[in-house]
């Protein structure tokens, strides 16, 4: 095959005007809070309201009045009135506490009016409806605060927070029933290539770099769903392209975008109108033939049918997109790690090598090493857990300590150890 | 509240005593390869089949049988009739090259029979029905040998194997359409208190703790459910608890299972017969009344009901049995970072703290705090990504490294970098 028709791109300088596309195509949605956990914020969370929203007790005891209290002693105990008792959920207002009264709490009830400490249910005695209180009650003892946990008016996430489960439980608490989140991207997968739709006739599992390419969005966090498989027609997958766009926020083409005969994906791109395709080809090594275009307004991002350029030109295009898309500000969906390289590699060409890269823990630390292998080969991506992106012109010394990009969350799963105080259970 | 009545467990033999109890619960099941992605292999792996199946070539070409090019040279050029094209797909039997002949492949298509070599389509001259081969083709040149991916007959993946969206895509291109993994554990989460139940009437989000432990028990890959309240009655507790119980691994309580008059949760439990309570109190801090039961051969763990025992309580006794029946073998559901303490922290006591942490990222590495405030605060939880164990009489200095339990892969994701390569989208 030649390249010689490309107009390689920087993939950075590509990624730039994808990314202007993308930014165009932000959608945010508004969802159950219970449904919010992993989700980014599109709005600021302020407290309307005071948490706890009373004073109240954190054990069972009495509450009361601490100048009831003054001088209280063994020896010299306080007889205090009981005049009632409180559960949690009841208002304060249930009882107001006059000179001499106390009212039994149980843990998580609020305070009467009036009582500000509380003395253990087992440091008092009993005694015909009176309690004897045998030392000084502090102002405060034993109370939760009004407020103490979030005060109104005090802003507690900002836009851009990726909620976790804390998050929506607080979120939760405040009676706040729906949250505006970014929108999931939603990624349409169509495959193209006459052989592969004929093979799909016999076996289903014959698209299965679409499928691959379904499973790496949806790890990072996305809606992905492969549409179909196109044949070697232009007017086809034109057609089939126009449809996957319906309702998504980018398609992704895998497979018939390089130079060949049977290369229509571009061809097909053009067709839809203007712009159509904006860059073919890139500075990659593998995943040359990758490139995109806009359709619609929507990004249209073709991916070549060899897995491992797949692969390449899916972290190069794919993953930033949906990044943004997401609203997550930082690496958040692609985790990296730090490693010790084992092995030099160098790249003395003008391309930026993907170099698949298998991990493994020893002595506390993560080793890595390239994996090589031609861009057919799926049991590279097996052996591997991540990559690292060798610029032009750059090498890797032995022993060098490496950022290795992780594929996704999955491969830092893979990578954990059991945490400390569970290593007896897990080796 | 009084410790007095609980015998308090040190939670490894709680936990060595739960997870004998939770291991006869492992359950497998069927499912299709397609919906496999991060689930834990139960079944081993062997290829069926060479991948590829057949010799092929990368580029688009001719394919020859390399004898009949010795001598080759730009002045001596061989000549050989081109008696076919083959494209990707079609059997090799489609072709059987006598001495002397070619035929046209494109990129991905199986060589014909007898060629063992293909030489570059811009290489060759075409003339009349004849290519001029200007070179001499070594055996197996720009080729793809049969079963250079995967061998028939190689093991693949053992049996415990998380599965990622790459080995997803092997197994489907094997064929395999269905794979034996570990059931998902299935939490079933039943919150305790009348006065839980009486709020909730009017506040949907009263129960917001059940809710942060579901939300906990489905990132570490739990299928979890809140299924209710139930009032302080012990038969109706007894009652819920069994219904819950009813398609479930585990049933996990929060609230009413300290020692005062309205904590029913042991009672009920016994009361669903033998073994019933098995531990109840831990020594930890805080979470002490948590425990647990067996009701019909399964797990019943019992949570208190302050959100920051709840979860100190989670991770004790609920997250080491969700990685168990998900067929986890090492810490990989609840990742682990190496993190530098700030602040001195000591525990004179004879308890295990769960001492809440804050993380940070600073110049490379990242910094750990501790987080204080009472076992009801859930702002403690909002700004902590994860825990440390303290071990009793144990100390941690500042500046000393420490291994820190993120809450989930969320917390993972919070805490990563943009990866080098994308630096300039994401900061």
């Amino acid at each position: 095959m030649s390249h010689r028709k490309f107009k390689l791109t920087s993939p950075l300088e590509a990624l730039r005007r994808l990314m202007g596309i993308a930014r165009e195509n932000i959608a945010f949605e508004e969802i159950p809070t219970f449904n919010a956990c992993g989700r980014v914020l599109a709005e600021e969370i302020v407290s309307n309201q005071d948490i706890p929203p009373h004073n109240g007790t954190w054990l069972d005891g009495y509450a009361l009045r601490s100048e009831d209290t003054l001088g209280a002693s063994a020896e010299n105990p306080v007889a205090l009135k009981v005049v009632g008792s409180m559960e949690p959920g009841m208002p304060p207002e249930t009882y107001r506490l006059s000179k001499g009264e106390a009212v039994k709490v149980s843990t998580g009830a609020f305070l009467p009016l009036n009582a500000d400490a509380v003395v253990r249910l087992e440091e008092v005695e009993i005694r015909d409806g009176e309690i004897l209180v045998k030392r000084e009650a502090k102002p405060g003892m034993n109370t939760t605060r009004r407020g103490e946990d979030i005060r109104a008016g005090e802003t507690l996430y900002r836009e851009g927070f990726m909620l976790r489960p804390q998050d929506v439980g607080l979120i939760l608490g405040l009676g706040k029933l729906k949250v505006k989140v970014y929108a999931k991207p939603k990624v349409a997968i169509l495959s193209v290539g006459s052989e592969l739709l004929e093979a799909s006739k016999t076996n289903p599992a014959a698209n299965n770099y679409a499928y691959i390419a379904e499973m790496l969005a949806e790890e990072l966090g996305a809606e992905a769903k492969v549409v179909g498989i196109a044949p070697d027609d232009p007017e086809k997958i034109a057609e089939m392209l126009g449809e996957a766009l319906e309702g998504s926020s980018m398609v992704l083409t895998v497979g018939g975008c390089s130079v060949g005969e049977k290369d229509l994906v571009p061809e097909a791109v053009n067709m839809l109108g203007q712009p159509g395709v904006l860059v073919h080809g890139l500075l990659v090594r593998p995943g040359h033939p990758a490139g995109f275009g806009a359709v619609k307004g929507k990004p249209v991002i073709m991916l070549p049918g060899h897995v491992v350029s797949m692969v390449s030109g899916f972290y190069w295009l794919v993953a930033p997109i949906i990044q943004v898309l997401s609203g997550m500000r930082k690496g958040l969906m692609l985790p990296t790690v730090t490693a010790i390289f084992e092995g030099d590699e160098a790249n003395p060409t003008g391309r930026y090598y993907f170099l698949r890269c298998s991990l493994r823990r020893e002595g506390g630390e993560i080793k890595a090493k390239a994996i090589h292998g031609g861009a057919g080969i799926l049991r590279t991506l097996k052996e591997a857990e991540g990559f690292l992106i060798l610029p032009p012109k750059a090498e890797v010394r032995s022993s060098s300590r490496v950022e290795i990009c992780l594929f996704n969350r999955l491969e830092a799963l893979n990578l954990s150890e059991p945490p400390g105080y569970l290593k007896e259970f897990f080796t």
